[in-house]
């Protein structure tokens, strides 16, 4: 069955935030770091999960992404000794970076293909503050913004795919999720959408050694968002 | 100060619920009905206001509009004795005209001229299912749909227009409310909203007696959105 909605993350998915944040550290604290700009960006990412874990469970208060990545960001600049090198405004810029991430080069001109045929929207943890100003800088043709800050929780919550297919009016069954991650695929499906992976064997590096295979039949697989387009042409 | 968001209503301000109601509803129910199609329209859109109040009020639980829209249309055929007119999918279908209502004219250029300067998101009572199809039907260019739906209250309970604004990650200062209607500026202005005016005068037909003038010192009064979109130019 063709979908009537697809959604997406977006982090590696779309968007290429190791290199994109590795630039922005560099413009913002320098070259002279104490480790490679892009292990920063992975210093950084490797928080966000952990920061994610008490609201899923409960014991935190749901936060927009954004508050996350501006704590783990002072975290990692503490760890590293750098925190003297940005004032308060550098710092709460170099935090928002994340709503300047550069799209994979297929992203744009695919994501229109794509929305031709369907309703498209991101279905990420970043928050709609976010995502609409990511929208801006990375050309991504959205009809609305779903996902964490609808649900008030962070994926792999059931709740945030079941929110965004309800304010889509779409039964899961009609709607498309669409990730570079398989563990995003697999929770999507535990409750009842369809799936398409989209390999991004650079989202962590020449080094990456996972998500680089789908890992389950999943309903669709394709190289970039340019042939997902053709092949929801052919459903 | 320049607004980094306007945030819109819809049914009045940016699309003719009035004249696009009627030819459904001739569509659906043919040309020999008890009253004019516009009076048809007028009825149903009579009950708008009283079914969302239970939910402002706290005594009904949040339904999105596509529901009260359902049911105001069933009580309005069984008023007029027209309910056997239409099979079950006819009267679904009926229900979800409102996804299919015309721009004003000035509209769909005047809103991307806006665009261009500034966020722009609906701050409507309609769902986010019926704002994103109503989007591609009148060309509407948004960043994301906003408005009840991610409030779960309708207008103008203070909780929506807020929202709205924290939801984009802005001080409501920072955020202009664009109506036809005084009412609707009003509570916007109330949460610290910058306030837009911009008269329908046929929103309710030739008769129309409300909303005529702004009532008020609004930040801005335009006549159209494309002379909104030059206003905010000048700012």
């Amino acid at each position: 069955m063709k979908p009537a909605a697809l959604i997406f993350d977006v982090f590696g998915t779309l968007v290429d935030w190791r290199g994109s944040v590795a630039q922005a550290v560099t413009a913002a604290l320098g070259p002279d770091l104490p480790l490679p700009a892009e292990a920063f960006a992975d210093r950084w990412r490797a928080l966000y999960d952990p920061a994610m874990d008490p609201i899923r469970r409960g014991v935190r208060a749901y936060q927009p992404l954004d508050v996350l990545h501006r704590e783990n960001l002072d975290r990692v600049l503490a760890d590293l000794g750098l925190a003297d090198r940005l004032d308060a405004a550098g710092t709460a810029a170099l935090a928002r970076c994340w709503e300047r991430l550069d799209p994979w080069p297929d992203v744009p001109a695919g994501l229109r293909a794509i929305h031709e045929q369907a309703l498209v929207a991101p279905c990420s943890n970043g928050s709609i503050a976010l995502m609409v100003r990511l929208a801006r800088h990375a050309d991504l043709a959205w009809d609305t913004v779903l996902g964490a800050d609808f649900a008030c929780d962070y994926k792999p919550a059931p709740a945030v795919y079941r929110a965004s297919c309800a304010a889509l009016g779409l039964d899961p069954a009609r709607v498309m999720m669409v990730a570079a991650h398989n563990a995003d695929l697999h929770a999507a499906r535990a409750e009842g959408l369809q799936t398409a992976f989209v390999p991004r064997p650079l989202e962590h590096g020449p080094g990456q050694t996972v998500d680089l295979e789908p890992e389950s039949s999943w309903t669709l697989v394709a190289r970039d968002m340019g042939a997902l387009a053709d092949r929801l042409k052919a459903l």
